[in-house]
């Protein structure tokens, strides 16, 4: 892990730069400031930048990718806050809660032009690394469509799910990837396993998360269990719950969705394991694990080149534990 | 005229292919299709592809990155709308009001994100036309962020008013015919040149807008006078009078702004006639207008090239009548 830390300490002053936004117009940029001043983990440039070191040292344009693929997630942060209505970012106000809607919505769209202006400066493959990156943004869009389309919706299928967390997250740290790999001169298949890579690590992650959130170690998380279940969030569990269960599990599950009291989160648990819900779960962020360190052991280059991936997601999949 | 519609017709069929959006996600893509077939004037796709018809046939390049500038347009008007509250575009019920605040938001995000995509099929001078785009972008996130910030002042000078426009409307018709200029293999020179033709023409369009809205035959507009006095928009003119106004004029202004009745317009022209504010907004015109073709006089070219770029400025400056 010392190797992605220190790639994300050099790469934070880049974002924390004054003159990454203007002085000017203060009540557009003040917000985009604010927002990157909480701090974050910066796993997407970071992969960016670690997948543009398998193939070499890293290089000035990785490090504009990786900036323009961490304003591109920042504002899709943003617009989602304003979406979903939430009042909290990484403890702290949304724009939208902070400075009204106008500012969210124009903030949002400003930082967006910025990541383009980030990849502008790319030097090698732009157009190969401008097509990539907005195709990956349009999968981001249908992604968060899709995630409120289902909150509608009382038929949505595993296979819908996982193809909406690919969309939603999973595809931007696969797009940050295969970015540092094509401007590290990687072969195209080397890139495309790169891009496979992160992208089932992103689904393993996703799916992990939703575990984690019903059954994980509440001190750990430094949050609440159960938290999707009091907001009836359609996650794996309740959908494979929902598969799996029998009528009178079923029906269970329905009354408890119009519950709001104590028992709601352990009782659901109950069900998540009684349907076995949990193990389906379990194994389901396996078998993504495996296909993503699969992919990785692919790629065409010196072991020790990819070592830095391999804990990297070892330690996001909880494998080194 | 005939240049402009016969190239706004053969285009017009880009934006209503019905592949230019996929089919999945709907609700993420019918607000988008919806918008577009609203149909419009297609004043920037026009301009971008006569400013390369200047320097020769107009190539495949100059047709996307006129896409991109009509959907990256388009992308602003959604937004736009929902920060002003406005009900209707062209007539019609605007997407937010239609399709609801969230619908809105991302599939305004996602036609940007089109334009974009539109712009990475270009092969030529890609970098510098990303960057023009980008920079162009930018400069219109902060005309409309000075828009809104102007709302809320009483300082407003006419020279930050001017900037305002120049950011918000013309630099993307600059940008529109800048594009198509250095696609069409235009000197730099040049391209500056069509640059400042399109800035001066919108900043003196813009000033006219505001001087028919309140001056104009209401018959040949389609709608009421004074719609900017009733909204109290601080226009050219209403700077202006307020600028040039004696203290009883100032105060008689200061009391029409807290009044609806329908004095109110009528009241507010004699104020702007007696100020000579009417008179320096003609000048104004005027003044933008002379510098608009004085540019396309520079350009160093056969005449005959400029010649459906000078008809259109006099169309839409009246200069024709």
């Amino acid at each position: 892990m010392q190797e992605f830390k220190q790639i994300v300490q050099a790469f934070e002053s880049r974002l924390q730069d004054p003159e990454l936004f203007p002085q000017i117009t203060p009540n557009l940029y003040e917000p985009c400031r604010y927002l990157l001043a909480l701090g974050a983990k910066r796993v997407r440039p970071a992969l960016c930048m670690m997948g543009n070191e398998v193939f070499g040292d890293i290089t000035e344009d990785a490090k504009n990718a990786a900036s323009a693929i961490e304003l591109f997630h920042n504002f899709t942060l943003i617009h989602d806050d304003i979406m979903d209505k939430a009042p909290l970012r990484r403890g702290n106000p949304t724009i939208h809660a902070k400075y009204g809607l106008t500012a969210g919505i124009l903030s949002g769209d400003v930082m967006c032009i910025y990541a383009y202006a980030q990849l502008a400066k790319v030097n090698g493959h732009l157009q190969e690394l401008l097509q990539l990156f907005n195709k990956t943004a349009i999968e981001v869009c249908e992604g968060q469509q899709m995630d409120m389309d289902f909150e509608e919706r009382t038929d949505v299928t595993i296979d819908e799910y996982i193809h909406m967390i690919t969309l939603k997250t999973s595809v931007l740290l696969a797009c940050s990837l295969k970015m540092g790999a094509i401007l590290g001169g990687a072969s195209a298949e080397n890139a495309e396993r790169l891009y496979e890579f992160g992208k089932n690590v992103g689904i393993a992650f996703q799916l992990q998360d939703d575990y984690l959130d019903a059954f994980g170690e509440s001190d750990k998380l430094g949050k609440q269990n159960g938290g999707d279940i009091k907001a009836n969030k359609k996650t794996y569990l309740m959908l494979k719950a929902m598969e799996a269960a029998n009528s009178l599990q079923h029906r269970a599950i329905e009354a408890l969705l119009e519950r709001d009291d104590e028992t709601k989160v352990p009782a659901m648990l109950s069900l998540f394991s009684n349907t076995g819900a949990d193990i389906a779960c379990r194994e389901a962020v396996a078998h993504y694990s495996d296909k993503a360190f699969a992919n990785l052991e692919g790629i065409d280059v010196p072991k020790e080149r990819k070592e830095p991936l391999f804990k990297l997601a070892s330690y996001l999949l909880q494998r080194d534990k």
